[in-house]
């Protein structure tokens, strides 16, 4: 017989804050830290403080690092999952082709894996969230951009680059919104809270609407569960873009389970509604037939317990 | 040691022509037959027509049924390669949920994989054609239709209702050209011969431009080939909008190799020049690095070749 698990530590590196969790080999998350990235000041101290923060969840549950199987780390791609190097991410300055796996591991002397952020939370989904017993799902988090990330089987499809699952630059609408990859028409560009508030902003200047306020995620939700016309317009065309979007991965990839997590998702069957009626329309029907399309579950835990998973398919202990 | 494979019998079945192959374990084409498929006379005769040529196929090379591995069967889609149950394939009247497998293995008296045709043609390619030694693959048929297959670490990637790659209908232009199966703007309405020689019509229409000719695919391609301004563009257009949609797949699936196959495909470098300049222009630097977009190989050999690979993958005898 294999020997099990022993708990490991996981962290989700984000631009803004840096969580790292004490997790069981059932997906239980036992104890969580999470402070600011403090990306700005640079590499090697944001590295240093991912260490501290690892070590410390390992004491606040009364244990040591020699003591966990592994580290996984979800962390902004751009990256490499398979040899540990992160790539070029676009919000972290000062990290150029860096081997993390590498490093993480001569520093606290465990196996580490690295993972896409958005891959991780797509697994954790899948192993413990909106996908738990499914045999396959893409999810997408929509939040200040757009992330994705598909598993197949039970694990991340990761491609031949390691760039598999950036659905959120499959062009939607040719000609259509300039996106930050250069690109014109990408799903990100539209469906991204960023995108969102920009269309609400256009929208009210286009129909000369003054507002005093600041346009934010929360205001347009609010707004549009109060019965604001222009809110509810944006939040209705972001379900449609969406939808056609979602209908081109029921048709390619055929997925059981489609994953909507981040800010964006917390818009409810507003959003839900049409993204649904447009994946109706636009993909077929066998496609369609059982695909469930559901919120993600797992809220900003999703990150860490996909990278936790992500080290046991690694150390794969069956 | 595991015994090898002894010879697989492969058959092609398509709304014209069921071709059907003798072929050694390692990808060798023995022995061909082909004839007109007759799908009008019905689904029985057509299965009567199949088993007679697996027969004949076998006796042609001198051995018989009872010496083979078992029969890999292309069939045109939607089917549950699983279960093996055909659905409703849209070009063959008579055929609903049909049991193919279990039918074929009981008159043939041995083991039977049915295969989605793109499905096969992609593994095909991917076994023996253009694909060779690439880790993953997604192949598109442009024919009358617009098939897809996808190959992933070497087994074709299903989804969960077994409809997975059918990027045909894929939405390339929203609210664009009507497309066959009801939705609008698929890539299947702008990159199948049909979509290409109505768009060419519609440009002759509309620019005034008489011709005393049939228009069909070969005379367009010639048309280009001579410097016919309205020919040149109807294929560059295909181009740009092939990639688009192969761009969207080189940022979802990351593959190793993108092959395109069928009678389109034979429009040479002036389709493939937009394609590729398309692609870059779409995809992330990640996806396009090192992607290969290439012709397909094997020609009509490929739905026999992916075909008898199904089988030794189902059979899986190492």
């Amino acid at each position: 017989m294999k020997r099990g698990f022993r708990f490991i530590l996981a962290a989700d590196v984000g631009g803004t804050n840096i969580r790292t969790a004490l997790i069981d080999p059932q997906g239980m998350v036992l104890t969580v830290i999470k402070r600011p990235t403090l990306a700005q000041k640079g590499k090697d101290s944001m590295i240093e403080r991912l260490v501290r923060m690892l070590e410390d969840t390992a004491k606040k549950y009364g244990t040591r690092l020699e003591k966990v199987e592994g580290i996984g780390v979800g962390f902004p791609g751009p990256l490499d999952a398979k040899k540990g190097v992160v790539f070029s991410p676009p919000n972290l300055v000062g990290w150029f082709h860096v081997p993390l796996k590498g490093i993480l591991e001569k520093k606290l002397g465990r196996p580490v894996v690295i993972e896409n952020d958005a891959n991780a939370a797509a697994l954790g989904e899948y192993w413990k969230g909106a996908g738990r017993g499914a045999k396959s799902l893409v999810c997408l988090t929509l939040g200040t951009g757009v992330g994705g990330g598909i598993v197949l089987d039970g694990r991340v499809w990761h491609g031949a680059k390691g760039i598999a699952g950036e659905i959120g630059h499959m062009t939607v609408i040719r000609g259509g919104r300039r996106c930050n990859c250069g690109n014109r028409g990408c799903l990100e560009a539209y469906a991204s809270s960023r995108g969102i508030i920009a269309r609400m902003q256009e929208l009210l200047m286009r129909e000369k609407t003054r507002r005093d306020e600041k346009i934010t995620m929360e205001r347009i939700g609010a707004l549009a569960k109060a019965g604001d016309r222009q809110a509810r317009r944006t939040v209705e065309d972001t379900g449609v873009i969406l939808g056609i979007a979602i209908a081109n991965i029921a048709n390619i990839l055929n997925p059981e389970v489609v994953v909507l997590g981040g800010g964006v998702s917390n818009l409810g069957d507003r959003l839900f509604d049409p993204i649904k009626e447009e994946v109706k329309k636009r993909a077929l029907p066998e496609a369609v037939e059982g695909l469930r399309i559901v919120k993600a579950q797992l809220g900003d835990n999703a990150g860490v317990i996909g990278a936790a998973r992500s080290l046991m398919l690694c150390l794969d202990k069956g």
